[in-house]
């Protein structure tokens, strides 16, 4: 659901692309010879992760020094340890989860490793490097520097909706998700485009925290106001609606999603739920 | 791999992309225009396509008129369909096969009709919906039909080499494919690039067909000496080295292929068999 409501976003504002793409265009006349260069091997290789064939795409990239080239690398050995990780615990409820050290994604060390060796200005000036470095951060259990970064790759790139979602789900308490609502405040503030995807992940921490009040509501109608069919909007409507136990008012707002988009599923188990409580 | 394989064309020869991407661009002032007000549809449906999320693929451009957005539709419905047969049939081997009609790609009918509908003019122009017409042609058992759609779609567009698999695998005999290689000569003499990709049909149609000749072997190296890296076409050298019972040469030829592409998977169960044979 991560990148569909990430190109919810773009279908609706289809303007916003201009900056996403940015974070990933070469700054510098070095970059752009490299990636020029690597080109080949980068085609082959984002066909390889398209086809999941991780360890292929990493492979093909070995030696490669342009930002896209590493990045594709190191996350095509990110998604395929991972996928190994799942096949290893083979399913099994409960081996994945974080008290476990036995099934790990084994190729984060090497991740790790290889993004402390780049260069300081190379790594903080690419947001797809700082997403992947937050998250591998956060595996690691050192939450406070994963955080951090996380954070600075939004500020490069505030249209990476899987990373705001990453540090989403690193709060543990609302309060700590407010001391980055604060933080996003005032780095933010210059453009309209990047004040809308902080307004969405404001609505969205509110909502998973339970909390409800006159502020997330003109928020959300301020959303809506740009956005007037988007799903994702009316669902979180409908959620913080359930969360306040009003239970009629989300049972409309879930009617009118499931009318407009018919196949939808996500958040569905919520709609059961309350259909269950009513009858 | 048909994908891959199609990609390794194009990391080779760079220059063959703009030939592949003809096909699929407008080549009237009306589909231009209808193309333009549905991308933000198209956009929403290809990454309901990439998240395996067919239904709301085809949901979405209900009612949408450009050739590319009713390719998309059709061929997520076509997709989804298949992947539904799968899970029906809850992967029982032999229930999938042809003598057994129960369980089925349950789309297909509504897609024959879709195309059956379309504008003569407007199915013929387009590569794309040509080759889908041509497959689900197949599927009902209609090959003689089948295959002429198959080879019509070539003609516009020779650099799907999908659509060359499913016309190989449609062929019962080397004579049957004769005919049809001999068509192809006629066709597709136009452009240097053009007789590329059928050179490296004929080679896969040899080499499937067990055949192997002198002429073969020197359209082996014409390819070869264009693309020296590309592992398909030393495989396609392995294979047929191994159906002429010459088990020295398929193994050095497969040796050096894991060497340069260590990773791939394609045809490695018939270099086990030859290791076995030579222990």
């Amino acid at each position: 659901p991560s990148k569909e409501d990430q190109l919810m976003v773009m279908r609706e504002a289809p303007h916003l692309l201009k900056f996403a793409d940015e974070s990933f265009s070469p700054s510098n006349e070095e970059e752009l010879l490299l990636a020029y260069h690597e080109t080949n091997k980068i085609t082959l290789a984002k066909t390889y992760f398209d086809c999941k064939e991780y360890d292929r795409a990493a492979h093909v990239l070995k030696g490669c020094n342009s930002w896209k080239a590493t990045f594709i690398k190191l996350y095509s050995m990110y998604i395929g340890g991972d996928k190994r990780k799942e096949e290893e615990s083979d399913g099994i409820l409960g081996q994945n989860n974080s008290n476990n050290n036995f099934y790990c994604n084994k190729n984060i060390p090497v991740i790790v490793k290889e993004l402390e060796t780049l260069e300081h200005h190379k790594l903080n000036s690419n947001s797809h490097l700082l997403c992947l470095y937050g998250i591998v951060l956060l595996e690691n259990k050192n939450s406070t520097e994963g955080q951090e970064v996380l954070f600075k790759s939004l500020v490069l790139n505030p249209f990476n909706w899987s990373c705001w979602l990453e540090l989403l789900s690193s709060f543990t308490s609302f309060s700590e998700a407010t001391v980055y609502l604060n933080k996003f405040y005032k780095a933010l503030q210059t453009s309209f485009e990047y004040r809308i995807m902080l307004l969405f992940f404001k609505v969205t921490v509110n909502q998973v925290f339970f909390q409800s009040s006159e502020e997330i509501n003109s928020d959300l109608a301020t959303l809506s106001a740009i956005f007037p069919c988007f799903s994702y909007l009316n669902a979180q409507k409908a959620l913080i609606a359930y969360n306040m136990l009003d239970y009629n008012n989300a049972e409309v707002l879930f009617d009118q999603i499931l009318l407009s988009d018919p196949l939808r599923l996500d958040d569905l188990d919520t709609y059961s739920n309350i259909l269950y409580v009513m009858e």
